[in-house]
């Protein structure tokens, strides 16, 4: 088993935060995405959504999607738990995962592809296209953040963790949203001081990549 | 348990086909979604991002997100299958069902809220907002559709599914993601004649909602 990734890519990130709070000893290849590794044929082959991370299993099967590969090693390696024990615990960390993911991290991510020089011709992720980076959808991206947060201090004034009141998947999902948003100077605001103290307690985990 | 719903929101009917699918007799609450009903405290306290569909259990927990209500019915109700028999097998239906979702569904969702009249003031999902509707939105969830349905048909030139050859929780979602496309005189694309046959094929099943 390998996974395929690119060190700067924020989803290679947060399924390398996930193995390393599990301490699963995963070969990683290193893929020269800027220079379009993932369009070449013996890429398109294993993943042709042209994406990384994804997963090589010893059959030669290639999983694809974060959440996806992060699913499968929780399978194969249970202990520790970060996407619930119990089906209830299990719903309710994929549910606030998805919230997270859908209604903050997402947008971020477009905001960032949308602004950020380094992604112009690249605003959909695995494609190199001539749409062109936009304002709009940059601004959307950002008020998406501000109500998700706003949410999230909610919950967070409450629990430790985003789905309660252990360390799940959910926060590696949050920790890099908050890390996305940082990457075009939305910084979390000041009122939401239960997301700042939450930030912090993830930041300072040893799995938190370098 | 309990499933609260508005008939003609898309994941609602997301989640009633995959009860149908698995002829699960649960019972349905029709919430008054467009006067605001889940911007009522007693809502507020069930489901704080103001969306359907959401699951009550017995107990009282509320599971948000289709997805999450969709995972915790297969927990409980695994036959038929809907998210994958392996472990191998479940990570490639999810690969499957976030890709569809998150490149070519949640495009369509965000073009349809940002030019339908009838979400002037919602245009993101679970808010009351004045954020404008946008053209630009609009047209990258198109270009995006264009993208994912592409990508879709070289998958179903070999596969009689999205995820393979049996019928899941990945097909349910590629059906309302074309559903929703039609709603904003998005048609599949004429030389996508694989995720036509496909389509033709799920519409036909007695599950769909009517």
């Amino acid at each position: 088993m390998k996974l395929y990734s690119f060190a700067p890519a924020t989803n290679a990130q947060r399924v390398l935060m996930f193995v390393a709070e599990k301490e699963i000893d995963l070969p990683v290849v290193e893929v020269n995405v800027r220079e379009g590794a993932l369009f070449e044929p013996s890429y398109l082959a294993m993943n042709p959504f042209s994406v990384v991370p994804f997963l090589e299993l010893d059959d030669g099967t290639c999983i694809g999607e974060s959440v996806a590969i992060c699913r499968y090693l929780e399978e194969l390696y249970p202990n520790p738990p970060l996407c619930g024990v119990t089906a209830k615990d299990r719903a309710l960390v994929e549910m606030w995962n998805r919230r997270i993911e859908i209604d903050g991290f997402m947008p971020v991510v477009h905001a960032l592809r949308n602004v950020s020089p380094g992604f112009k011709g690249r605003v959909v992720p695995g494609t190199r296209t001539d749409l062109p980076q936009s304002g709009a959808i940059t601004e959307r991206g950002k008020a998406q953040f501000g109500i998700l947060v706003d949410r999230l201090d909610a919950q967070l004034r409450q629990h430790a963790f985003v789905a309660g009141e252990t360390f799940t998947i959910a926060d590696i999902t949050g920790y890099f949203m908050v890390e996305t948003a940082r990457r075009i100077d939305l910084d979390l605001p000041e009122h939401c001081s239960n997301v700042l103290r939450w930030y912090n307690t993830v930041a300072s985990r040893a799995s938190v990549p370098h």
